[in-house]
């Protein structure tokens, strides 16, 4: 596997094209569209809450037909708007398959942005003849930039890969950044890859991967109604099938999966801090993640990284609410290699080199239960000034 | 029932002492004592975190005893200090017991204030002849204030009510006022009265009322090690046994500790909003809580609220994440008696009239999840700048 520099224009098979069609504001990319040269398998990971936005009913639908392409808007988040909204990501989707020539229920649709408001449809479709007409195999590094909401940095991931078939490539992109949990939250991922993997072999790695990068970071426990990450494989009848080729498309695809994740979260709003929570010898793996989960999402956790205080009492609470299997009397926590909780007690330890530590940008919080061979991790940020002020002016 | 100003010292057959030990900080009370002339029937509710202050099993192991007394020290928790710190606090209520002459295992301990740090135990035991000299009937005034943390102000409240033995007196003290948590967080509550309730009845009410109160308000999501509420009532061998009786006590009870919920959520690190969020037509009080909970968590909720925006998107998306039954067609969220969605649906509102509730100290979020007939409501804060400042600033 070898990392690659840019991102989804990587990949051979594929046109893009990202407009600004004035959704919300004007000047800035708001709309775009991935197409796949030939239909492709799909699998795709949405939003567990109930409350979910119109195009991920959309997806949902028709994720298991063979799909060519996915249609995207930043700005307006299409959730909450009823049946009219529902209405308006069929009218979008089927606009562009007609004019496109490809069967009804192959583009897939996403949105981020605002809740609550309906999308400005006459004037998305009126720009769909300069949307087709921009499309491109360049125009793959506008995309990153055009989803974005409140990130302050486009982001995407590529890398390539060699089978008994041959090299292949596989490249991503994401975007955050606030209103982000495990399990999605609003977070808008797009993956694609030019190597053939059947639908099923597609859908069982995809999701495994995806549990191991974008459902292992959390900024502020939030979760959207919007979330979708979705990859698209050509489905040309001649799969990778070897257990080795295999194996490296799941390298390959974690490699870009984790690389946003780790991107997302160093996005995440206001953030000063990424860091990493990992859990060992928890009674088992599920415990481990629970401990993981709730020592990333408090608050109090979150803001003494911000203040760059070695406050383990608070990991130690927050592993304690977890609803993990935790005895204080084998609880150990350490900031980087410096324990400062061994088996319940404090420890004495060197605060200078604590203090370099806690002044990086990155670095990891390792939770000891002392009591199985459970293992987890989560990517976290800390919570900052910024971050209240971002959501709490960002207006309805 | 009757509202009576003041606090504790209302309560006959009380007194009550109030120290500088100096035990963290010098220059402020810092350590007291509540004691009762006779022995009493007690009722205590008790942090579900796995990581349990030293106090906390203490007063797990003797709280069927009979109980005359409770000693409580601010600015420390005595918590995550292991087998010493549970030593420190045996020997601290025990020497207390041995000079009081009361019988071991009658006196109840609680901690606030800084994790992982051992009590200065010497320095508390020659405080103890100047606490004990301290008890008088009248220093119930200053307990309110010894026992604070980061709360802003003292909370106390009072009530007298009737039964068929006459009339009787409750009095109640609270310290929040971070790291509070439905299920009781960094929370001490004292409750006296001079009513007597016999042990049963005493368990009984307490748990119910503390579920309406205590346990119905959230400020950060994060549940501490120490949380703590108890109750002492004159164990004298009459006691109230109508179901008026009862009743009565039972709504004094809850008037006294819905009045200290509102004090904490009001004195919330750094928060500039009490709202209480109210659910209705969930399809069963459960889903109603579960609702009620996650809204007021969300931290996107609460810095909308900070900044006076009507997010009511968030809301919902909160609501969808709450794990209880919601369809967002029937879904219906108010600011006050403005609704906001209805079944699903963004409405046209009066902005002017909106802003103005938004701009208040106080208000009501109501979710109707238009489904069946669950309800449940909590209290909730606003997220600011200052509650990220003093969480980062707070120093280990």
């Amino acid at each position: 596997m070898k990392e690659l520099t840019g991102g989804l224009e990587n990949v051979k098979g594929y046109r893009f094209s990202a407009i600004e069609c004035g959704i919300r504001y004007s000047g800035r990319l708001d709309y775009c569209l991935i197409l796949s040269d030939v239909p492709c398998s799909a699998a795709g990971v949405f939003t567990k809450n109930m409350v979910v936005a119109a195009p991920v009913k959309l997806c949902r639908k028709i994720i298991s037909n063979r799909i060519s392409g996915v249609l995207i808007n930043a700005t307006n988040a299409n959730a909450c708007t009823g049946e009219e909204g529902y209405a308006n990501a069929n009218r979008l989707v089927s606009d562009i398959e007609t004019k496109l020539n490809i069967p009804a229920g192959s583009v897939l649709a996403a949105s981020t942005g605002i809740v609550g408001r309906h999308l400005p449809v006459e004037k998305m479709l009126a720009s769909h003849g300069a949307l087709i007409k921009g499309l491109s195999s360049d125009e793959g590094k506008k995309i990153p930039g055009a989803i974005m909401t409140t990130d302050t940095f486009p982001k995407q991931s590529a890398a390539s890969f060699s089978t008994s078939m041959g090299e292949f490539t596989i490249a991503g992109t994401a975007k955050g950044s606030g209103m982000i949990a495990p399990n999605m939250a609003t977070l808008l991922s797009f993956i694609i890859t030019d190597a053939p993997v059947k639908k099923t072999d597609l859908d069982r790695i995809f999701r495994s991967v995806i549990n191991k990068t974008l459902n292992a970071l959390t900024i502020d426990g939030d979760m959207s109604t919007n979330d979708t990450a979705i990859i698209l494989s050509p489905d040309k009848g001649d799969y990778l099938s070897t257990a080795a080729d295999l194996e490296n498309f799941e390298k390959a695809l974690n490699f870009v999966l984790y690389k946003l994740s780790e991107m997302l979260v160093y996005d995440a709003e206001g953030a000063t801090k990424l860091v990493k929570v990992c859990v060992k010898n928890a009674a088992h793996d599920d415990d481990a993640m629970k401990i993981a989960r709730s020592v990333s999402q408090s608050l109090l956790v979150k803001t003494a990284f911000f203040g760059m205080d070695p406050n383990w009492g608070r990991i130690a609470v927050a592993a304690g609410y977890s609803g993990a299997d935790i005895r204080e009397e084998s609880l150990s926590v350490f900031f980087g290699d410096i324990q400062l909780l061994k088996n319940g007690s404090p420890q004495e330890y060197n605060a200078d080199a604590l203090r370099k530590i806690l002044a990086e940008r990155n670095f990891t919080v390792t939770v000891d239960a002392g009591l199985g061979n459970g293992e987890a991790f989560m990517l976290t940020s800390d919570i900052s000034y910024e971050y209240v002020k971002i959501n709490a002016e960002y207006s309805t």
